[in-house]
């Protein structure tokens, strides 16, 4: 995934925040990496979609925030054919371990260097 | 920082994420480096404190979410003497940007193989 940090405007909150870690379990890496190249782009199909940001480790592993304006846009999202059939492969295959976390952000400010 | 990606148990929402993205602007990297040591076990001071997730990227960009079962914790963490000083250095010094957003988690679920 692509590092991005602190690359889009926020808006005023509240908004949502999908907190995603994932540790690849090593099996079928091309079909893992295809998989990661077309969530990106579905993930920002919905409407309420605001933006992301990512880094990931050593051994594959990732860490990923995907923001939206409305909850309605996050369930839709993971109700999506393709994304399911993606989650279903990824526990058969793909990812020794990871985690969900859905967040309503309540506060939010920055800083920027002129 | 360190990878410790899906490293914690997460307690049953609710509880607290806070995300910060930072981005360094190059300048007293001893300085910065100095109080990044610092600053990861003082975040975990608090009752409150639960765990961490953390990825670096290129050029020394940092994507963190530390959590908290109370908000309380997260408002005293801001507000410590210390941790007030390293954001005024951060802001002077060492930040190019940063984001920071808190986020009450209302629903997470995740995978672990066998």
């Amino acid at each position: 995934m692509s590092a991005d940090s602190t690359s889009f405007q926020r808006p005023e909150p509240p908004y949502y925040a999908v907190i995603i870690t994932t540790l690849p379990s090593g099996e079928d890496p091309e079909g893992y990496a295809d998989a990661n190249r077309r969530m990106g782009p579905l993930s920002a199909k919905w409407p309420g979609y605001l933006g992301r940001e990512s880094e990931s480790g050593p051994d594959g592993r990732d860490l990923l925030v995907v923001y939206y304006s409305d909850a309605e846009s996050i369930a839709s999202w993971k109700a999506d054919p393709e994304h399911l059939e993606v989650q279903r492969l990824g526990r058969e295959r793909w990812y020794a371990s990871y985690s969900v976390e859905v967040a309503r952000v309540e506060r939010a400010y920055g800083f920027r260097r002129d």
